[in-house]
């Protein structure tokens, strides 16, 4: 992409409204932009990064055997009346009526729905054990919306619902959607650590949160260091084998968020050259709730012995938009975002320090050719900025890879190549540019 | 995909509500399923056709130039205000109040709120042209939603919006999402003639609808019968070129829908065999409005001269969703839908016409295992349906190839492939089947 046709309106004042860095600098970098309170317009730049992680999520819910599909995002307020959670739900939810004085809301969530399609189409145990999610957007009515897309209103999430005939079922669903989050956050460069949850107003028994480590989290966090050395399942592991071992390793060493934090057990059983209180931000969340859903709305399949019996459910949440300001969050630094390489919004940028040039210009033409042709992300910065200013650019929307390319570099063949994530930086010939950058 | 473990509910009987072929198959084909009046939640087959469909859309519209970014669904009402339409648009528009009583409403289209990014930017007609676009969901509260997702108040669109410094540059850009047009519909498989058009609410001056021709479409269309083999461009076809010449050679030749049909015309300039009368379904619709809204909005850029002007606009529309249904109206027989390949949700259907037998288990997993290591989509009926409905079920859901393993066959080495679109058979040997179908 060449920057002087792409859509990027950096900002170089920071918002005063932005209280938290990944808000501030998402402004900055021209990736979102406010269309009301906590609702965004995902500019170029920021919707490439959502992509980037909507993908991961969907390579990994596929990979664990989860099927996607799409719900709406208006949902009949009928549906939820018949789980109970219409009148529960409280003003969080958005209430809508059409023309014709139906009564309609925008999904914050929808357990109602999918345990409505289900019940719909599935009769027998047969068909178990399921596993439907989509990737939505969704709406609470925050009281308070703050943060950016950290705390917004209209949010993208993904969530996923499992479906068993009985509770042995459901935790082996549980385990795969638990072993799919471990990979799943590792993948975009996170430390991501389950920890023990409340259930809320989804409701059930067992939960767990997935808490990146960021200084500049939301919310306290105590853990066992050991935790963080913990090994993530890679590409292979058997999501049709016993998951319970990795799931037994990672819930066993001390892992709490302050809400659930147990001192005198934290101080009995972590050793305090492990003990590490840090901050934290919320990604993702799983539930087993068991027949909640499945018992009021008469989710019921016919088991082995031909009686029907309400089924045994979960659900998992990610959410996809909020990872983008929990990203920034874990990995900025005071001149801008450095991403990780998987989210990246671009690979590569190419810096023409004297746009204008015979030989300037035609080295960057080349590169960007080049790397393009290779299936590279390339942003060329092609316009009429002073070098200084195309620096500042590069760091603050933290593309990976930066090439600097400028007459003094060029009368001698080379160019620069600068990593942003550690600011080192290498003197290549040009023709050796593309191999460096492409290991 | 393993069909044991996807989703893909069939349903025996046709749904009465259903009064056009592409809604009655899309039920049967366990494709959508209704969550209330026009809002359908798309099943895992529904949804797999809908994002080749959106990825085709998005290809184009990155080659023609135009920049993807993502608006949110809801919008201000206030918005609506300042160009005039929030009282305009009448019942179709669904208003919302949030929990603050603020005024909100689910945006049926785009043009106000890509004005107000555009002018929170952009100064000077140096950034011109620009053209952003989104694929984002739609709502329009229809009077009576029905013919399901082809009309339905939910819907997927993708609405491009240009900006040019004057009349002469909107017309390029005109003329290139004109281009880009003819080759997204192109590469569905469709015939999709343009076809001058009333403006209706967008506004403006210049308009043309793209028109998918089906027999069982919506509104009748009168054309001269040489638009039929236009040439449509190819992948190289230069955007930053004239293309006034290509928009010239489709719109010459007579092409018009019923509500704006000129009967002594036609009869005037098409001699009497070259007149083709049939029925089309519409898929997209470009607008040209010059200063409407960047008037009302004050959408202003620096000319040349230094002096503040309004932009020129316009608007750029193709049902996404829409398409799905459109699709199916023009390639579908009475045993179900054809699928163009570029828009199949499987490439191929391996059917296993003895599930359980050790022979034709194996040549299945064998088949299964390469095509799916060549990247093929693959969709393997491994369930312990009987024969006869693994054939009815292939032919509902029209994957272009389906392979049939059977034990005489295999007894002598072979499968059988079958082409969807015209029912051609053929028996290959085992090991010739892959090669066979990749091809």
């Amino acid at each position: 992409m060449r920057l002087s046709r792409f859509f990027l309106p950096i900002l170089k004042e920071t918002p005063k409204e932005a209280e938290i860095v990944s808000h501030r600098l998402m402004l900055r970098a021209g990736m979102i932009r406010q269309e009301a309170a906590g609702i965004y317009a995902w500019l170029p730049l920021g919707l490439r990064v959502l992509k980037k992680i909507e993908a991961i999520v969907r390579e990994e819910q596929n990979r664990a055997g989860a099927i996607e599909l799409l719900m709406p995002t208006l949902q009949l307020a009928d549906l939820w009346r018949e789980s109970g959670r219409y009148d529960a739900y409280g003003p969080e939810m958005l209430r809508i009526q059409d023309r014709h004085k139906r009564e309609l809301l925008f999904g914050p969530t929808n357990e109602e729905m999918i345990t409505e399609i289900f019940r719909g189409y599935i009769r027998s145990y047969k068909s178990l054990p399921l596993n439907l999610y989509h990737i939505q957007w969704k709406f609470r009515d925050e009281q308070r919306p703050r943060f950016g897309v950290m705390r917004g209103r209209e949010f993208l999430m993904k969530d996923a619902y499992s479906f068993d005939i009985d509770e042995a079922g459901a935790r082996r669903s549980y385990n795969r959607m638990f072993v799919a989050y471990l990979r799943t956050f590792a993948r975009m460069g996170l430390k991501a650590i389950p920890m023990r949850a409340e259930t809320g107003p989804i409701g059930g028994d067992l939960s767990h949160e997935f808490i990146v480590l960021a200084e500049t989290g939301e919310s306290g966090v105590y853990i066992d260091k050991d935790v963080l050395d913990l090994p993530v399942p890679d590409m292979d592991v058997d999501y049709d084998g016993d998951l319970t071992p990795i799931v037994k390793q990672w819930t066993t060493a001390y892992a709490a968020t302050e809400d659930v934090h147990d001192g005198s057990r934290y101080e009995h059983e972590v050793p305090e050259e492990r003990r590490v209180h840090t901050r934290g931000i919320e990604v993702g969340q799983i539930f087993y709730f068991g027949t909640k859903y499945s018992d009021s709305m008469k989710a019921l399949v016919a088991g082995p012995d031909g009686i029907e019996q309400p089924i045994h459910g979960g659900s998992y949440g990610v959410g996809v938009s909020r990872l983008v300001g929990a990203i920034i969050e874990a990995c900025h630094d005071e001149t801008g975002i450095k991403w990780p390489d998987a989210v990246a919004p671009f690979a590569v940028a190419i810096l023409n320090l004297k746009q204008g040039a015979s030989d300037t210009d035609a080295a960057c033409e080349r590169l960007y050719r080049e790397l393009s042709a290779r299936g590279v992300d390339v942003l060329y910065d092609d316009t009429d900025q002073r070098a200084g200013a195309k620096f500042a650019t590069a760091d603050l929307i933290g593309i990976p890879w930066q090439v600097m390319v400028g007459p003094k570099g060029l009368a001698e063949g080379k160019v620069e190549i600068k990593r942003r994530s550690d600011g080192a930086r290498e003197h290549v010939a040009l023709e050796d540019a593309i191999a460096r950058l492409m290991t």
